[in-house]
């Protein structure tokens, strides 16, 4: 008698992501509740499985869902508010805003509108870092997202918190309501060593590791963090996080541009996960990472869109494709980064990064079912030299579009079909943007 | 009473790229055969104009079609065929493909293919360079789009001639068949001045001075090929080009990824046209371009994508974006190619280094019309903050994609409507390259 299962899923190709970078064709994979319980050949799947629901997709390749690695959600808010500038600029234009316009219901609407993105974008994991992370879990719960989430802790007043003390509380609580919950993973945010104390970074270690959370910050972002930090501290940026403990937590470091080869290796021994973020330092001027070196280095890099404050948009098909491009021109070497390792990368690196390479990044036995979709139907998909093994990691880093997922789930839940959103209103969402934009 | 008109068409915003970068919110322009007749308010425009058809767009921006500087169009064949390669094991694979396979029919698929997809992504001119160039010019006429066409002569057996005495006379048989046509401008393309003699270059410029053409070549796409040239003539490549006299010559100059300050000047003294290629830059790792540089200088800088064989794909927009991005980190200013101007390349800019600047490029009256429209109802498209001068641009370069391009015209015809093309069977066309990618 065959297995009863929730939802059996065939198609042309399926991209597994997994050790041995599996790549079966005419296969599929069966779904119960959120876990993926099998992985093979469609026929074989056929004759095992009694779906209560089932989907042939013959034109189209089924693989794991994009990992986000680095993202500020709610800022999706202020996409095209404030471009072309020097970071020092940036920053002095966006921190008022913020602390003028943003409250609990402003984040609540940025992490609708993000979301959106992010599915539309193939996106089913991400690691935010922001304020009212409670809203934004909330939020990214019920739309159906997996992602890491890190309350922001600062030096400075922020518009969640007047002291840096109420933000550790704020962190704590919001630890304590969300840690266990199956999609949200709850972190600890001390935004960078440059907004805080030694002691509020010490107060943040202390904090993830009395609850085995994350720890989400941002690492040698610029030049000039770097020069700053050795001036004033004489080490760099990797070794003043490491003197206050930092990388003694299950460690998200964002960016990671201008760190030596040294602070790479310390950060590999420590586990710390990278997140590379091109189109973010390419904007705001900030530099080339040096993401081959760090993944030969065997660092656990993934990729980040950062926020449309710096990018300006959340399509992760874009942000890998620019970073195979990139570590091409960073030593001079076309043969940097192929597209597999890309790919790699966006799924299972980003996954790892986050620390839940257990849970998700590869279509495997055991893990949940966080999957996409993709179309190989339009005009920028042909030819299709299927016979060449690299040829359809080749289309999906470089020509594939973030249109062409057609078809998101996550945690086993459908989050869209058809390009249609499933679990957040868009036009209520894109619509209720609109007083904002006139503020 | 009101002038009878063919079409007239208004949106929520006009973006003309004309001298003084006018927007028109409510605006809309009114096209006569294949001109642009009137630009401005609709109302007005509604007033003055009896159009057999008219629409309107309420949540649109109407603005010039791009203009894709450089490609190879027929090589969309190759698409993914050998990626994340050194440039001369690159060129060691493609070269003998192409005189194995490349003939007449290849050619016109090959076009046929890629001119879909410079239609989805809202180009309606661009420049060429390859062989059987007059089975390009069939197609692309054909189709509807508007080109610079460049038939290739090389010292070497190219796939349509056996000698660079047959090149040359098939060029002047291509020009004579093709000069005067409202679509197409036939040119001459010596390849590079490292696959030329100088008998060669100096046969080139004359054939296009004889007939008053464009001559379109590549120059100084890598630091090799300057090293080369400086050991074996003792000159950079812009002087040896000069030399033979390229310069003299109506050029389009692709890449000049490294070429010198003196070089710039040298080109636009010249009223050189150069094409500066990002994405195909750094994916054979050949460096960054100093565009922001050239630009200040008053050169004639377009944007062009490149074949796919080194991109790969079509999508003017994601080379449009990639280009404001890289020259921020060419000098480490983030004020460097703001969205404006960045999008002046992708469209005027393109049309004066294609030495079309009277024809398109902008939408002004007495040229053609040539335009597209594009949706910003997206969720990646919000918030709009319109009230900001620079918000519109900074979302078209920065956030819109190519699948945002609803309606595409060009030179008053339509090409795409609802995002379905009407001059090329893209269902017939992908599938004729099934056989072509099992050889």
């Amino acid at each position: 008698m065959k297995e009863p299962i929730d939802t059996l899923l065939t198609a042309a190709m399926v991209v597994t992501m997994n050790a041995e970078f599996e790549l079966i064709a005419d296969g599929g994979l069966a779904v119960r509740g959120s876990y993926i319980v099998a992985v093979g050949p469609a026929d074989e799947l056929r004759g095992r499985f009694a779906p209560a629901e089932s989907h042939h997709y013959p034109h189209h390749i089924i693989m794991p869902g994009l990992v986000n690695a680095h993202t500020h959600l709610a800022m999706t808010l202020m996409r095209g508010l404030n471009d072309d500038l020097r970071l020092d600029v940036w920053l002095g234009y966006l921190m008022p805003i913020e602390r003028q316009f943003v409250d609990e219901a402003w984040v609540r609407l940025g992490t609708k509108l993000g979301c959106a993105e992010l599915i539309r974008s193939g996106v089913t994991s991400f690691a935010d870092m922001y304020y009212f992370e409670e809203a934004v879990a909330e939020e990214t719960a019920a739309i159906g997202l997996r992602a890491l989430l890190g309350q922001t802790v600062l030096m400075f007043p922020a518009p969640d918190a007047s002291t840096y003390e109420d933000a550790l509380a704020r962190c704590r609580r919001f630890i304590e309501g969300w840690n266990g919950h199956e999609l949200i993973q709850p972190a600890v945010s001390p935004h960078a060593w440059y907004t805080a104390t030694p002691e509020l970074l010490r107060a943040c270690v202390a904090l993830a590791k009395e609850y085995d959370v994350p720890l989400h910050t941002h690492i040698a972002e610029t030049e000039y963090e770097v020069q700053n930090c050795t001036h004033l501290h004489d080490m760099n940026v990797t070794e003043w996080n490491d003197e206050h403990g930092i990388l003694g937590t299950k460690l998200l470091a964002a960016h990671c541009v201008h760190i030596t080869r040294p602070e790479m290796k310390l950060l590999q021994e420590a586990g710390a996960g990278v997140a590379h973020c091109p189109t973010s330092n390419l904007k705001l001027g900030s530099g080339i990472a040096a993401v081959a070196e760090m993944q030969e280095m065997g660092l656990k890099v993934g990729i980040g869109t950062d926020s449309t404050a710096s990018n300006n948009d959340l399509d992760m098909f874009e942000e890998l494709r620019l970073a195979a491009l990139l570590a091409k021109v960073k030593r001079n070497d076309p043969t940097d980064l192929p597209a597999r390792d890309t790919l790699a990368l966006s799924t299972m690196g980003g996954a790892r990064a986050l620390h839940m390479g257990d849970k998700t990044g590869s279509l495997e036995v055991g893990k949940h079912a966080d999957l996409i979709v993709v179309s190989t139907g339009g005009a920028h998909n042909w030819p299709q030299f299927n016979h060449h093994p690299e040829a359809v990691y080749s289309r999906l880093v470089y020509a594939t579009k973030s249109g062409d997922v057609q078809d998101v789930m996550c945690h086993g839940r459908w989050l869209m079909r058809d390009r249609t959103l499933l679990t957040v209103d868009e036009a209520e969402v894109t619509a209720a943007t609109v007083p904002i934009a006139q503020k």
